[in-house]
């Protein structure tokens, strides 16, 4: 590994998803034509800090947030002894962002670009990796929206031979899995970690990842906005909030990490979706647009699907 | 131990819960004057079942439970690991109840009593133990309402050489803490487990302490029931409500233990309070109800308290 473009990589990529920050906000305000993110700095202890911005109460967007940090010291003793490494000093930088529509029509998305090194010395890490991904999560899936987001994280890989499209989706339906469900979160997307064989070529993708993301998403919100809804809609989408809330509680490694190492709880938490209900029991009747979204909430190569093995 | 004493304690504490889940539901049914409880039984495909006693949407309660169970066969695999034995064989039983009343000043409760043996023969188990407690969530605390819920409880265990309430309600207040939070989940209660050396004296003070339940609990309803409240309140009380929904899935080992064993989800996550909320960072002014609950939200000698030290 050649330390010297390693250093550049730890700040560029700070400096890359600052700006892609801004640019995510400045598009979705636009998209929402109503609320404006607001912005809390804050400063770890610890050493670093991060940007929250988040949004509520919008036209489109009830809750949602696109986050920064760059976080650097002692490596807390739990992540040390999961990656088993000697190494106590660590850097990482990253956005992370959640999007809660209003509409149970819009699906919510999911997106993070990350950045991570270990050792003292940023010009010359012991190790470093890039990581990320993007999944969609629809209450009422689709399955042209389904693959429009499938097909732009794959055109995305597809130009760069450190990404396989079909690895990093496999990984995506692999990690959002809630096993007492026995049923993914959403319609996947895709997943990469521990990128690290060549340092420039993975900072490419994920800067090409990061600047693709809008493409994959916009498009979804400007085709379902205007569907009409009630409160029969709105009362499936707090059930399926529900699981959104149970996989991030129960077996999301970056909540459960940051709940662990004492981070910023509202920025951790800001992922969560608001107006949650859990009721007991519920079942939708064969043949409802709540029982058939069902046959997305598995595995499936969407890209190569046929339209007629959907459910009508 | 006597084994021929623990042979009727497994069968004993089994008939004694589902006595107890039936006065339970029968008294909870006549204070809410609105809806019934629903009563679904199971099967356990490895052994054993239960009947998940559910009401929802009454005029008193919003969403509560009160579920027996009585399962046995091997022991799952990451039980026995924890608790380090060789045994593979088990047989529990025991009540779980949690009601999430509709207004906000009606205290949300727990409560559990449960019976573990393990080994092959009922008539001679290997280890056997009792375990428990309740615990009281209310919104807006008052403190005549916890001192009355703890003064229960520390008569129940005043009356048993084997309870001992200074220590059962320190471990309750150990065990219901959010570490991400720094507060308890709501004014404690009483906890006990691995009670285990006199079977028949620890048999009759978890039938001392389910039988008084309905003591500690029901004044508390009758007495805030009328209390006005709007949206202000119901919006304090979802958000209250997320912070018992992050305690259940990060943190409660019941809830965790059920996840990971294949239980039955719907009895496992019917504890889930209805209309949670999530919204980014609020904050509410000093001197506010809400703000002067937080000091409810750390351990206290509640019986000994002055009301003078409690926020007025």
């Amino acid at each position: 590994m050649d330390n010297k473009i390693s250093v550049s990589c730890a700040r560029r990529m700070q400096a890359f998803v600052e700006t892609l920050q801004d640019t995510i906000c400045d598009a979705l305000e636009e998209l929402d034509g109503g609320a404006r993110f607001k912005t809390d700095e804050w400063v770890r202890p610890e050493g670093g800090g991060g940007r929250t911005r988040v949004i509520e109460e919008g036209r489109v967007f009830e809750k949602g947030g696109v986050n920064t940090s760059a976080v650097f010291g002692d490596l807390p003793e739990p992540i040390a002894r999961n990656f088993g490494v000697q190494e106590t000093t660590f850097f990482a930088t990253g956005l992370s962002l959640v999007l809660h529509p209003r509409s149970p029509f819009v699906p919510a998305v999911h997106a993070n670009f990350r950045y991570f090194a270990l050792g003292e010395d940023l010009e010359a890490p012991v190790d470093a990796w890039f990581g990320g991904g993007a999944d969609l999560t629809p209450c009422y899936p689709a399955l042209e929206d389904t693959q429009h987001f499938h097909r732009v994280w794959k055109t995305v890989c597809d130009r760069h031979a450190v990404a396989d499209y079909y690895r990093f989706k496999e990984k995506c339906d692999a990690y959002f899995f809630l096993p007492h469900r026995q049923e993914t979160r959403g319609v996947g997307g895709i997943f990469y970690d521990y990128m690290r064989e060549d340092q420039e070529a993975a900072f490419a993708f994920s800067q090409d990842a990061g600047q693709s993301f809008l493409e994959a998403y916009v498009p979804l919100v400007q085709s379902n906005i205007s569907k009409p809804y009630g409160t029969h809609e709105r009362a499936y989408q707090a059930l399926r909030r529900g699981r959104y809330v149970e996989f991030n509680l129960v077996y999301d490694r970056g909540t459960r990490f940051g709940l662990e190492t004492n981070g910023r709880i509202e920025s951790i938490l800001m992922s969560l979706p608001p107006s949650v209900q859990w009721k007991y029991d519920v079942r939708y009747p064969a043949g409802s647009s709540e029982a058939k979204a069902r046959w997305f909430f598995q595995p499936r190569d969407w890209i190569t699907l046929d339209a007629s093995e959907a459910p009508l």
